[in-house]
């Protein structure tokens, strides 16, 4: 070759070589490769045991009113590190958690664009990579609106996938189990009715979002501290199954206001070959801020009952009266005749903080409280509730002092009906009002098409507006456990009064029609990474009939899965969700829900495979007990339970809550067995369990 | 004829008799006639001493979701009343206003839609016409949403207008005088340029509108009572002549969310062959309700001085530095090098302090002495202030000290840059910010588009903002002139502490470009039709270059125009706005400024034609003081000054500020004589005003 060339040869490999950039995870088994395309298009990829898990995949962001940062790049610097320490969290599934990884920033510079440059950082960890883009402040970057972001994520194959129907505004649908070929066909049925849904593609889907490769590799995609941008959702290219972000849009189209300096969430992607991997990754936890609160005192895990199910079923009502509408101020509720099927009327909620002190519960919740109830839903309505009016048969101050002398609290509960100027206008003045009458946590709801119009559940502006309630929560001591909000990205690390989020199809919808017997097998690979769900389990009256004749769901489980549920279903907030006449009428299993610690030292997997079963065993934080809970799905199984998380060479009573041998979820599910035997950490249980069953155990 | 045909024909003569129903005002000269028309469509028309004003309009409005409200009626009921009541106003243009009208409520009935019933209420005044539309508690109504209100106003001609393009955002643009017919013709050179603007139709119209007929009759079409309802615009038909109402729509494109019991604002249309009978008349402020404020002792009018000029002129700055982007809690400003230019320092504001003290005047507002104003313009940023922190160079707590030694208050200045929601959040901790720190009255801004995006300045969602504001300064007994909110309709008879609104071009615009020199010969008859404007006049240095050598704008009035604005522009909220170092200068005209009151006992109109010359005498309240203010456009004339309102028998001095002999507004605006005379009720004085200009009288 001419001299000329072969320099010019040179240096292109060169360069080429120069412009990709690997790190791996600790272990090595996992590979993160960032590439600069032609035309400067920033690629990334990613490996696991040299299998690729994304093949070469385009980043960017398109941009309404800025050049947009899609091509044209250069490296400007690239810099590695690595960190590892250990962090505990206020309360979590394990008592400390490693934070370790290896890191890669990219600094990438837009020559055409008068050196405007952007970073993007990855972390790659043991079980998987996030990334983020940065927009550091410079003379050339100030305020720029995101047309979209355009991450993708290019799979190596059709894998199996467990998915939601992407959705600006709900997640409440059955999760759907089918190839990523099948989502186009499947999304129609997928798509079921909600009071408040806005689907944006035919195949658009949902985070977190669970895969299983043909060759047995389970891979999560979700997002990582979502602060003040739109939420996430995929795009999918079913022609090449590839997958890209879809954010959310505002009620004219834009997709993100940002300010710099500023940053994206970080986008995860967890890989294992071993399920339980997923199930216990920390890796969203690990990519968000640690917590500035210097008291958390005031944080506490808690198990609770409340004046609910009752509602849910349709045995009473939310509502005070069956006005068909009412005016907050005007209405005067005294002069009214009520409905005689008021829940949270003082005398109920007395038997409910009776039935929580007899049993060490630590709180009631408490729904239909307060004024407003008679025409929330599906309204539209602005000025919907004030959140400080309780119903004249609800007595706030003697309540107050009644749950007081019992030891126990009960939970506010903030229903937005999506009107959510009116719930800011109104949150200090509800925050004090919990303060001054006993309150220290609250449930709040979005259910309903958000107000202001033409926003959207999962948009920027209400990011920003749950934030906001939990950071004046916050200042006022005040947990929260937000239902209809968006689903969690880990910020709870930052803000660990956030002890929960409902964001996905919880135990009402076992009223609504019924849940798949597989539902609850698939929620710790979905919806629980990024945070705890408030599912309220605890159901033993599973024919919804017994409590309204008119209601002919069923709960699609046994009663002993139910129990299960309490290890499976991870959160600090746990809730015995039936009606304490059923539980007095099986208060042999009820034993299970009252000791079931609710914050742990450690957890192990044993079993575990999405849409089939779990077994998991947690340490109760601080004690020596060990409770176990393990689920399937509509198929019976024999479960392997072992014991070799207990300290070697001691003894313990194992209490065994199964289904009964001629248990099933739809036709017997209420048969169950008790028994108990002695456990050491040789110990190697195997146990039946029925069609959409369960088992619970406690080890002490 | 056949006998049943006859008797078929007499019932519906009777019938047609039966549908039109008709009151007059007291004094009989304006007829009001309600009239169903074939298919039950609702009708009205208004006559003046037998002239038809209103032609045959329709009444309705379009729905989204229910049955409309467009016909189908029947006349199930109708009622007529009078109403005679004094009522005193806490400041105003008189100490007493007189509330006499006859009242028509039609209700009107669907049969076709289960019976459902609406009322129209119509009140005819000496002055005018008023009607609304009442939604009354029913089984078959409770939510609807508005698609467009249907109101027409079928002009008899094609009348002289004066009139601004309608828009959903902005009031901001000079008056056009034209017919009807030229509307269309003159739109595109109107819609000059605004951060934030929003027209809907080639021929759409603002609010109020003012109009004159060939033969010399006034008519102004407005709307009274602007309460929970978007801001009514008018859609021209230039075939026709007729006006028909254009709401403001939504972020989503809906008008109006609306919840039985409920009604529509009150359209008004007030009616006169005086024009000073349109400048004196108290229609809007009748139809709105009585306030329930008990202690309205904190609610005093103003005059004020402002560290506000120096900046609009841009001598100096809002901002304290020259960052390009700043983020609040973020910026260290303590860390950056300042721009040297900032107005609101501690020691400028007490310069004005001083000044205002020695001068009489009650307050000094500050604009910029907040965190924020680096980029506070035109980004649509969310979190722009937080209206508590102030830049390192202005001292609360010292200036705080420094006013109150003086006798003189600080004015706050809530910028909220159109980012709503911010100003919420942030409303009560702003608020206790000025009680604390002795601050009673607030100028408040929504300069920019509105966030949340897609909402409007006059859209539904903001006028609850605006009254949210309003109500919650009530709370505080602060009082409130907002800027850029939504004209006013007559609400400060219910929420007094509303002592102002912009909601026009003002005496800014002067040093933007400059105002037509019979701007203000008509806004009188436009823009204060339904509540004060804070014009804020008293520029004496009307070359905006003596102050900023890049700013070539100039004030189109002569100095004594200035003065006979504190006259003819009535508000209880009256600013001196130039510089002090100006008004020392020419201290003699300014003793006028000094004297003038800014309440009154009485107000008569001595001479007006809208677009040409105004001359108003007035009473200070309380007082045995008089002022006169005359103004012209850009035409000299010779003003006819009575002085019969003076009591009879007495001598009083007056001074006269007057144009000099060759003053204009363009060449020779500071060219001014003052002369004393006395004066007694018989008087007539005959005084030359130069083109663009003006002259003001105390009498004592």
């Amino acid at each position: 070759m001419r001299k000329s060339l072969f320099t010019m040869l040179l240096v292109t490999l060169c360069a080429v070589v120069v412009k990709a950039q690997s790190i791996t995870s600790p272990d090595k088994n996992l590979t993160l490769t960032f590439e600069l395309q032609a035309n400067g298009v920033p690629t990334y990829k990613l490996s696991y045991k040299k299998k690729p898990v994304i093949k070469t995949s385009k980043l960017g962001l398109e941009t309404k009113d800025v050049p947009p940062f899609m091509d044209g790049f250069t490296v400007s610097k690239t810099e590695t590190s690595n960190f590892d320490e250990t962090w505990n969290p206020v309360w979590g599934e394990q008592k400390s958690i490693r934070n370790h990884y290896n890191e890669l920033l990219v600094t990438l510079t837009q020559k055409a664009v008068k050196d405007r440059f952007i970073r993007i950082r990855f972390r790659v960890f043991n079980d998987g990579l996030g990334f983020r883009y940065e927009f550091p402040s410079q003379p050339n970057l100030n305020y720029f609106i995101i047309k979209e972001e355009h991450t993708q994520f290019a799979l190596a194959d059709d894998h199996k996938a467990f998915w939601l129907p992407g959705d600006f505004d709900t997640q409440e649908y059955e999760t759907v189990t089918s190839k990523l070929s099948e989502v186009r066909g499947k999304m129609k049925s997928a798509v079921t009715p909600n009071v408040s849904q806005t689907t944006f593609s035919p195949t658009g889907l949902q985070t977190p979002l669970m895969m299983k490769s043909q060759d047995g590799l389970y891979i999560n995609i979700h997002e990582a501290a979502l602060v003040d941008y739109s939420c996430m959702s995929l795009n999918l290219d079913d022609k090449n199954y590839t997958l890209e972000s879809f954010l959310t849009p505002d009620a004219i189209g834009d997709k993100g206001y940002m300010q710099a300096p500023t940053q994206s969430p970080w986008r995860t992607v967890i890989v294992s070959d071993k399920a339980g991997d997923v199930l216990m990754s920390k890796l969203v936890y690990n990519l968000n801020e640690p917590t500035k609160y210097k008291d958390v005192s005031w944080i506490k895990p808690v198990k609770y009952v409340g004046v609910w199910w009752e509602m849910i079923t349709g045995k009473s009502t939310w509502a005070y009266t069956d006005l068909e509408s009412v005016q907050l101020g005007v209405t005067d509720y005294t002069k009214v005749k009520p409905n005689g099927k008021h829940g949270a009327t003082t005398e109920n909620v007395k038997k409910y903080i009776d039935f929580a002190a007899k049993n060490g519960f630590d709180a009631v919740l408490v729904e239909g409280w307060n004024q407003g109830w008679e025409d929330w839903f599906g309204k539209t309505k602005d000025y919907v509730f004030d959140f400080v009016t309780p119903y004249p048969d609800f007595d706030v101050k003697e309540l107050h002092r009644y749950a007081a002398s019992k030891g126990v609290k009960i939970i506010m509960h903030h229903e937005t009906s999506g009107s959510v100027r009116n719930y800011e206008r109104h949150l200090d003045t509800a925050y004090k009002f919990m303060v001054e009458n006993g309150y220290n946590a609250v449930k709040s709801g979005y259910v309903g098409q958000i107000i202001p119009r033409g926003e959207h559940h999962y948009g920027q502006w209400l990011v920003n507006h749950y934030m906001y309630a939990i950071k004046k929560a916050g200042d006022y001591k005040i947990m929260v456990n937000a239902h209809e909000a968006i689903r969690p990205t880990g910020l709870a690390r930052t803000y660990p009064n956030l002890i929960g989020n409902e964001a996905a199809r919880g135990t009402e919808y076992e009223s609504f029609g019924g849940n798949t017997p597989d539902h609850t097998t698939i929620l710790p690979f979905t919806r629980l990474i990024g945070g705890p769900m408030d599912y309220t389990p605890g159901i033993f009256q599973t024919r919804i009939s017994a409590y309204n004749p008119a209601n002919n769901s069923f709960v699609h489980t046994t009663l002993t899965k139910q129990l299960a549920l309490y290890v499976t279903m991870y959160s600090p907030l746990q809730m015995a969700a039936d009606l304490p006449e059923t539980y007095e009428k099986f208060s042999d299993a009820f034993q299970f829900i009252k000791d079931v610690a609710v914050d742990w030292d450690d957890s192990y997997v044993l079993e575990a495979e999405p849409g089939d079963y779990i077994s998991i065993a947690r340490k109760a934080k601080g004690k020596n007990e060990w409770y176990v809970g393990s689920i399937t799905d509509e198929n019976a199984r024999v479960a392997t339970i072992k014991f070799n998380y207990l300290p070697k060479g001691k003894t313990y009573e194992a209490t065994i809550y199964a289904d009964g041998k001629d248990a099933s979820f739809d036709k017997n599910p209420q048969s169950y067995t008790i028994r108990k035997m002695k456990v050491t950490s040789k110990t190697v249980l195997k146990q039946q369990v029925a069609p959409g069953g369960g088992f619970a155990i406690s080890v002490k």
